[in-house]
């Protein structure tokens, strides 16, 4: 019997999830349940890559570490950071019971981590000379029943579905929070988003709007940024201020929102959010730099009935709809260019 | 001019919200918006405590340990989990701007965390043999005017009552939880409390139950637990599993919940959380050891369509509901006193 979650996939240590495992099972036949992917290009986590060119040094002993990496592991994750990425790649079969829609040909990307997806490398890395985090390279990856993966668009250049696919968890939440407020208060609500000119705040911004939102304020830490958003046009309200400044940053956002989404991979965000959102509101967290126990004891120290939701990066149909803001948005282009 | 969230305190570094300052200034003297309270007694936070025991190991260590913290920052928040506890004690003075209700004489319980409330020991913690999470004082606490404070009640002794303040806002987070599933979706939601025989843990329980949830489980980690919890009566089935392994746990429940309440006090429950969880559920971390990342990834990896929430130890009138789920639950009050 396969699982759903690949755990017929682990060999060591058995009864543990892949992604806590330290080596799967990388053979390319698939499970009923499973799709197999001529993998074209991974993409290493950017912390695992600085990891191993400290390291390694130069870009054939990098090659070598991370050759080592996948022929031990059957996966590309970094042991020292625990991180790994995602990859770019041909559907070669998909199992008759698999449930992700993908048939032989679709180009996809994974939208689930390397770290848990079963990998083996065919062609030594010959092509990749190990000096960027691009890897092209002839290799063949699983993915399980509840894998997620996007089927790539024709209209849309790689380079940019990909920095949008990575990010299209916030969007999709953000719209979710919008339309469940105005069904519960039958009234469109605030909303701010920190970061509100970077990728996951841009497409945070767009979903609101989208969704129906009241206004929409866009906080950016600079004034250059801050005209790049304007002149996108995805919020009502550009306001410069640093958000791990919690009294700095309320004064600048003023009236408090209803939904606040925090885009900025900084730490020290958490304060700052709660403070900007009005008694009965909503916090999601997208920064993976957010301290869990800094939210919730500042929410109880500031006396906040306030929700705080930490980004959770799947939410149903998420890399279509964010796909779809991106091309219906021109303002959300422009930004995505200007930071690539 | 003196702040209601207490930015007049702050000495080091200057700007910042109390809970985030290294250092506050616990001068006994109030601002015309503050209380002063004379302490009796705090309730260290469990992570805090197992931490303090782990790295100082026997009693005449953790109170050095905790005697150094508190001369040092002015405030008890343990410097390696950045989590603190609560205090009990009697209102010595109320500023005439203080807008709590309080009054010179009340004994009270403060609701907010330690970790923002300015703090001087005055007793070298003489009467504390450092063995337990509740620490015997003489010392002063100062109340913001964006404090919270309970009054504490005549028919519950101290320490019983202290113990349900500190975990308070689980059970009223648990309560809107299962009645938001039932308006949403007019069904009853199954509940399952990771923990679900300690403090947190039984509360909840209790508020899912008389919030009118269907199917009630509690995890536990021995038997011994489990035979407590059965005897309480407090869940229609009561597992015994390893929380920190996802796999087991998962089996252990079967059919997952709507609404998943994680009060164990270890790192590692993240995923389990998770997996024990029906899509479309929401889980509710009130664990201070729950890792931001973890929960966040881990979702994601595993596919779920989950709802994250960090723990906000804040809803309005959490203590009085607390208090009265203890009274009515008598099964509540024999796990607490099995555990004090």
């Amino acid at each position: 019997m396969s699982s759903p979650y690949g755990l017929h996939r682990v060999l060591e240590p058995a009864g543990v999830l892949p992604q806590q495992a330290w080596r799967l099972d990388p053979d390319p036949r698939p499970w009923p349940d499973e799709v197999v992917v001529d993998v074209e290009r991974l993409n290493l986590d950017a912390a695992s890559f600085r990891q191993l060119r400290e390291q390694h040094g130069a870009g054939p002993a990098v090659r070598a570490a991370v050759l080592e990496i996948v022929a031990e592991r059957g996966k590309m994750q970094n042991p020292v950071t625990g991180s790994g990425g995602m990859l770019l790649g041909t559907v070669r079969e998909a199992g008759p019971e698999s449930p992700l829609g993908l048939r032989a040909g679709d180009r996809i990307a994974t939208l689930v981590s390397l770290t848990l997806t079963p990998l083996r490398i065919e062609d030594g890395l010959a092509d990749w000379d190990g000096e960027g985090e691009q890897v092209p390279c002839r290799a063949t990856a699983v993915l399980f029943a509840r894998s997620i993966a996007a089927v790539l668009p024709d209209d849309v250049p790689d380079g940019l579905a990909l920095a949008v696919l990575d990010v299209c968890g916030a969007p999709a939440l953000t719209d979710r929070l919008v339309r469940e407020h105005r069904a519960a208060r039958a009234a469109a609500p605030s909303v701010c988003v920190l970061g509100g000119g970077g990728k996951s705040g841009s497409l945070s911004l767009a979903a609101a709007r989208r969704a129906g939102a009241d206004r929409l304020v866009g906080v950016v830490p600079t004034e250059a940024e801050a005209a790049r958003l304007r002149a996108a046009g995805l919020a009502d309200q550009v306001v410069v201020a640093d958000a791990r400044d919690p009294v700095a940053l309320a004064a600048a956002v003023g009236a408090p929102a209803d939904v606040t989404v925090v885009c900025v991979d900084v730490p020290g965000c958490e304060h700052g959010a709660i403070l900007v959102t009005a008694n009965g509101g909503v916090v999601a967290y997208f920064s993976m730099a957010t301290s869990f126990p800094a939210a919730a004891l500042g929410a109880e120290g500031l006396a906040a009935d306030v929700r705080l939701l930490i980004g959770n990066g799947y939410v149903p149909g998420h890399a279509a709809f964010a796909l779809d803001l991106f091309r219906a948005e021109p303002g959300v282009r422009t930004l995505f260019e200007s930071r690539s």
